[in-house]
């Protein structure tokens, strides 16, 4: 099967059998839901991805943990306070949380994850999360994924989903996506939150390590402003509700399931980037030409990250000189007599100096809602691909007055 | 002598014995001066420092060369292109810059060091340069450095210029320095231009020491968007005017001028930080507690560069959340049960987690124009502190309409 043919549809984690959600609000934020809940109605296999950053949430310590295990069947989301640098009381609100949703599923705590998302250092308001899990308990339901996914946002715009479907051995299989964004996003596990659920049959170390090749090639190519949030995280749960033979080596059933989950976290990148706080653009920045593929992976994660670039994208303006700068700096080795720009689907240089374009026809395509910079250069024959977003005053708004 | 004891005055490259300059309008912009000429009326000896970016402009390639010989007597300076990445023509053009302007002095063209800066990769209008250095060799004198410092200026809103005087073995001597910001300022060589002239009799290779010392504290310890330019340079000229004995070796009067240079470079790099592009505080990131000084720097620089950090500071937001995020994720070992935050002076967490404070207080000093951020990272006993400034709606306007 062809890399990344799948086409994503807009289901979410209740679109694989077996796997309900809700999504509801108890007033932990002053609008919208700000709790979820998944739950696989029989037992499931977990893997996660985690921050690497070294001041980690109290619930990025516990998942941790309970994923070594292989084996879990919820998660509780709150999205009104990070609970992290509480301390031993942030510890143990958080094992609160997942000791009170399974006593409400009839399951062991230690089938439970938890995520938190919000401000850091201030105490939980634990009398509302409780109220919480017992609403979001009683809401369950089969098609709760778009609950689950709007309670999830924080400064995110739109609710994220996606979903896609696939045949192993004649069982038609499914996973489900549902993320949020939308700051403090950066190359390593770029993404706050990013849930999966499948009915595939897999075993927990294979599942382990298909989420890992996925996720390569995707959330850890994200940057919105080059932040590390200390509660990234990435998780996906396997029910094998679909009745396939359980994948238990790499086989083609292995390498089929890794491309539809890499299609969809991909799908769920961009989303994230396309709605980074205050973006206007989706901007996808290709380096080429580069002497391995970790160079090229440094030199995009530069040029994606870089204020001036994106600044420039926002302006409209095919400022290559700054894509070539960010490049540069980044340590990636770069041939100035060489490399070679193109903004927006436009050659602006070659052989290492300007070339003339159309200022209006580029102009006119950065307009367009996605933006494709790309950069050759001139050394080696690799490549890799980073997806960010352009940088607004909108940006500014939201970060200088999203108060603690 | 007391490490950077010195109180800098408001002279300029001018200040120290024998140097001349001049800075006009030949119109490379549309306002303002746009070339700077500094000259020394006797030999002296130069050293450098200069971007690490992998595309280095003309100018950049140009000097590295010059400043082996350890001997040159003037700069040119045009702040309208940067005459990077212009091929070969960029590479004679900027040599006929130090030609025409070691024929209008008397020089030969290796005493002559040139620096550009401005828009990256359009061709060079050398009928108006010509012109400039026409008119800058004309317009030479005495009291020329503060027309230099304003000739050398991009997207700065003041002109930098410091000066500093002492004595080595009974003789008055000088320092002087004109600087120019002030964005795509970055960690390593931080400024765009910082050109410094002295009266001191100093060894080519002592001056250039001296040099690295004072700018590892200074320079290289600023940031304003995390970007490094093609184009950035420090430069020393260094003309034995003074009368002093010639220093030699690291003496004690050797001590003395690097801590001469250094107040005066930190003060430059202050004073940069504080009109870095939109900003409208100086912030000092101060990093204590860390596993060694490598490691203060490498989190100094994280929150220095943190785009959340320079939000908050400008929404006059104590969110300190936010700098343990940066430190946490900067790769420097932090104790997550131990660290402490301070803000604007006023301590916000302790031993890992929040500690109640004067919220009115907090808020009254992040409306100062200079504001402290600390953190106790909980491991160590090294230190390091690195200055930038808040992230603003100006910000964006600047390097969104900075068209090319």
């Amino acid at each position: 099967m062809k890399k990344n043919s799948f086409t994503p549809e807009k289901g979410t984690v209740t679109t694989p059998q077996g796997f309900q959600a809700a999504g509801i609000s108890v007033g932990l934020k002053r609008a919208n839901k700000d709790m979820a809940l998944i739950y696989s109605n029989r037992p499931a296999v977990v893997a996660g991805m985690f921050t690497t950053n070294l001041v980690p949430a109290h619930c990025v310590v516990y998942n941790k943990e309970r994923v070594k295990n292989g084996h879990a069947r919820a998660l509780i989301v709150n999205s009104g306070n990070a609970n992290c640098c509480n301390g031993e009381q942030g510890r143990l609100d958080n094992f609160e949380m997942a000791e009170l949703t399974a006593a409400k599923l009839g399951l062991s705590p230690n089938e439970v994850l938890v995520l938190s998302t919000g401000v850091i250092g201030e105490p939980m308001n634990m009398e509302k999360i409780r109220a919480g899990i017992d609403m979001a308990a009683a809401a369950l339901s089969n098609d709760g994924g778009l609950d689950a996914a709007q309670a999830i946002m924080t400064t995110d715009t739109v609710p994220k989903h996606f979903s896609a479907e696939f045949e192993l051995d004649g069982h038609r299989c499914a996973i489900g996506v549902i993320a949020k964004g939308s700051g403090m996003i950066n190359p390593h596990l770029a993404t706050m939150f990013c849930i999966f659920t499948t009915d595939v049959a897999i075993q927990p170390a294979l599942l382990q390590s298909a989420f890992q090749e996925a996720v390569e090639e995707s959330l850890n190519r994200l940057t919105v402003d080059g932040e590390m949030s200390t509660n990234d995280s990435a998780l996906i749960f396997a029910n094998g509700a679909a009745g396939n033979r359980e994948i238990s080596k790499k086989n083609d059933d292995y390498h089929h399931f890794v491309d539809a989950l890499r299609a969809l976290a991909v799908e769920a990148t961009k989303a994230i980037a396309r709605d980074g706080e205050g973006a206007t653009k989706l901007v996808t920045v290709t380096v080429n030409g580069a002497a391995n593929e970790s160079e090229a992976v440094t030199a995009a994660k530069a040029i994606a990250n870089s204020m001036l670039v994106k600044t420039a994208i926002f302006g409209k303006d095919p400022n290559w000189g700054r894509v070539v700068q960010a490049a540069g700096a980044s340590g990636a080795q770069i041939n100035p007599a060489a490399f070679a720009v193109e903004f927006a689907g436009v050659k602006v240089a070659e052989n290492g100096g300007r070339q003339p374009f159309d200022r209006e026809k580029i102009i006119e395509m950065l307009e367009q809602k996605d933006v494709q910079v790309t950069i050759d250069l001139g050394v080696g024959h690799a490549s890799a691909t980073v997806f960010t977003c352009d940088l607004t005053f909108e940006y500014i708004t939201i970060n200088a007055e999203y108060h603690t």
